[in-house]
């Protein structure tokens, strides 16, 4: 046994040897690239921090826990994606909790390039997406989880009586939330513009453009 | 000079021969897969035709010409994508034709899964897209190409004296166009439900639902 | 108001009437792909169900509840994958319910192609995944999310003193847990083979191939 | 309504807050990824420029112009790549401008990763891509679009009596051009290698080696 | 220890039967998605063979020997690909076993959509490839890789004394190998646009075509 | 003649002249990304290296020849990644030579986001791969081709009477290999973390920890 201690240890050192005098380099990073958010971001992701630097907790966040509802959509909301989770650097997933108080909701918004697994957790939730073609609707409570296809438009209404809490997984290390009202009226795009790409009355668009302050 | 044409000759039959024996099968397409769009459509395409069925005219779509504007955006659309293009399948990329009427506009829409690359040939048009935080916007003329990135909300607006044609390129072989009225207007959705994820006035709602017939 | 009204609505029809006359077919699914999984699946994902027969059921799983403990790992686990909520077909994702009683654990496993992002819900969960050069371990209690790279082993363990419950993400809509006892025990491989490639002691091989019932 | 502006108006502000607290950084770029052309590049892309220094131009072309034709083929070419409209970064698109005047033609070619969809705009242009077995070859006038599908040698030659145009997309942000004649003659490549790989006459390509001063 | 056994014995069968019930299909194929032939292909590969059908022959080719050299290039080409060894099947990668007898040379080539990855074996052989700028050439023997980029023409000449072997590995399961002169001379593409597209003299064109027996 | 020459000439010379003025930019790569070891990596791997400095030789490995087999498993491996043949940067491919001396075997292990395609130079060789329901195992000689799907667990017994080689093609640049044993016992994890998550006998997983000089 002695021996094959001794030779499987070697083993491991010539391994190491090999490695190292092939690459002329400490940096390969294969197993993972947890982000370096130092560095500029690219199209697929952040270059990776030295895997010599990486510990346990760039893998683990450590807040996600009820957001702030106090907003006119009675919504909190608590993001774990790479930015605050940087070992979801280049693995194309992220995950929200969603907090909805009593007559609140999540409001019309889409994810430009991410799909969307929604567990409720917590509560009744009348949830929906919608095709050009079509809306499909349905009211959940725990037991239930929904999809959302990439990049449709949908939204959350609780339709319970209490609180009501889910978890919900995006394809996207670093997903966008594009709430359509924000798209629509909190920006200075012109309402003539507005009117005549939505066919919304004037007085409806700046009416919900003041809700943004503008 | 007859020696080597005879043996280039068996060259290519030896070639066949041996792809043949190898394969047992004559259905390899691996320079391109024309949709068979009489098959159930995968995630990533339609299976293809059989290769011996494939003529060039799979490749070619010759009704890239001015769609219809009598509507109330005064736009007209024509598309190749592989539903009237068999060959692009699997390929990723499809083309529109845009004519826009005088005062007309492509509605504020978006594509769930496609770039826009947008090419101006001829008129005045005002165009950009909206993120979170911002909207971009230009007025373009011939000689001008914008890009709309991937499943951001975008719109165009005739803004000059004629008429205004485009041709835009999209990294979709089957790209949707959810258009935001449609999406929020054109379907059964509640307007209870509308109001409560848009906070769109009731009567904005059932005025604009009233344009689908609904 | 009633004129727009009327061109609006033609302009849906024609809209529509567009896309028919252009694809000679009415399969198009370019918004989602719901598996139809009595067709043979494809590297990609299952073929798609026809869009006429897609309601919002298809994109609903209602018992993502508790699975049953009673193993020697005391373990439960329930998974919402395309096999039982087809709406996820080439969507690239999934979602588990992870039940662990006192004492139990999730043994030593791997995911073949998916990266897993793990939400504690309830209790004391001591996780940690494994790298050629190093582990990386923590105890995670409610509020912590951790994620477990691409293919790398992994290991969940009830290190508090009641239930402990958690909700997983995958990217992938159709993931495989491979588990190191059951790759190692749990098939007909002969006790010579492992032996010679793990270096653990032919009884103790035997063993464990006995609570396989091999 | 006074308090729910108020309320929208702090919501907008909170969303910012809980962002900018979860990520430490404010270089999170999910909406796109506008080259920074001053960086090296990167399999996928150029590192991302900061949003805060990106305007509506970094989206724009304006050069998007008939090319020069005073060359043998007598075709002009205009590209917009991500080298000129940064925007196109990590989208996987450009698009060309082809001028062929009378007699002219584009040399046969291709593009190692890029499908190609190429709209005839005005005259009379012959063009096909060839196959191991086969050719596919047709002659096209305006309100034609053909697509040559990824890395297959395809060419247009002007036959008609007047001059060509057409604009191309392709699914690359960078595309390369390999011309047949250039990748053959167009380099130090001895003409004893290139007899032995083509089996051309060793005259007939120190001829065309001239053509390029070699 | 019998209690555990009975225990892990039940872990098993109750892992099975939940997923039994859960999917309602026995053709969840999330391991490998072996090549069923006799389908149509899809644009990412052939529909998979049920699991059960499959055996470790599917996974194995044994006919990767020395391909038949009686040709004008004196060259023998074997390819394990999809076609031969369906368990490649969406898994992006074949082999082939390249023989060049004295004075022989593989034609000048390229993989439209493959990266090669070339390992020599036996002899002496000078290889390169071929950008727009610029040609990369090198002579290589036993202890020798080279990788041509994907897309690339490349070439390779036997510069020994004796007959050379080598093996490479291509990033498709089912590549094509588009040959220059098959591409320019071995098809019915007329000497007019030969050469009107490459400058080549009209003798050349139809001295070659005649090779191919046209 | 000298006319074409001339003309040709300054073609080559506009199109260096457009590609120059339109990008304001030398470092262009669009037909391959050399990585430049010096910089962080990235998920799709390392920057690209300036064209300029980029030789024949980054696309050439040129020792690829049998490792040291002085270890336990009797067992030499040379691998050709992106960390010593930088050309392959970004094009999911690096290869391997395995020698496996007489009654040695390449242990246990997978490659968490790779494909092996492991073809048989020399000698007899027992490979199989393992799923959750199955084992496939065959024994392979010279002119037998293997492949393992990606992340599966693998193993390659020598069970002939002299020393076996192996060529193994990987589809990533930059493979990880992950070995059972090292996993298990090649760390710090405790005897009771690996206890309670495989089940092994104590006094085992201290013997092989004791083998790694743990």
């Amino acid at each position: 046994m002695k021996m094959i201690h001794i030779i499987l240890h070697l083993f491991v050192l010539l391994l190491s040897y090999t490695i190292t005098s092939q690459s002329h380099t400490t940096s390969s990073v294969n197993d993972f690239c947890v982000a370096n958010l130092s560095f500029p971001n690219t199209p697929l992701g952040y270059p990776c921090k030295s895997p010599l630097h990486v510990t346990v907790n760039d893998f683990v966040f450590s807040e996600f826990v009820a957001g702030n509802t106090k907003n006119p959509f009675n919504v909190g909301l608590t993001t774990a994606s790479v930015n605050n989770l940087p070992g979801l650097n280049g693995l194309g997933i992220s995950a929200s909790r969603i907090d909805i108080g009593i007559n609140g909701s999540v409001p019309m918004h889409f994810h430009p390039d991410a799909t969307e697994l929604f567990i409720i957790v917590q509560g009744r939730i009348t949830a929906g997406f919608i095709t050009p073609k079509k809306v499909y609707v349905k009211t959940l409570i725990p037991g239930d989880v929904i999809v959302f296809p990439k990049g449709l438009v949908h939204f959350q209404v609780n339709s319970g009586t209490g609180k009501a809490i889910a978890f919900a997984a995006l394809t996207s290390s670093n997903p966008s939330m594009d709430v359509i009202d924000e798209v629509l009226f909190g920006n200075n795009l012109s309402t003539f513009m507005i009117e005549k790409t939505t066919l919304l009355d004037p007085s409806q668009i700046e009416e919900l453009k003041a809700q943004f302050g503008l």
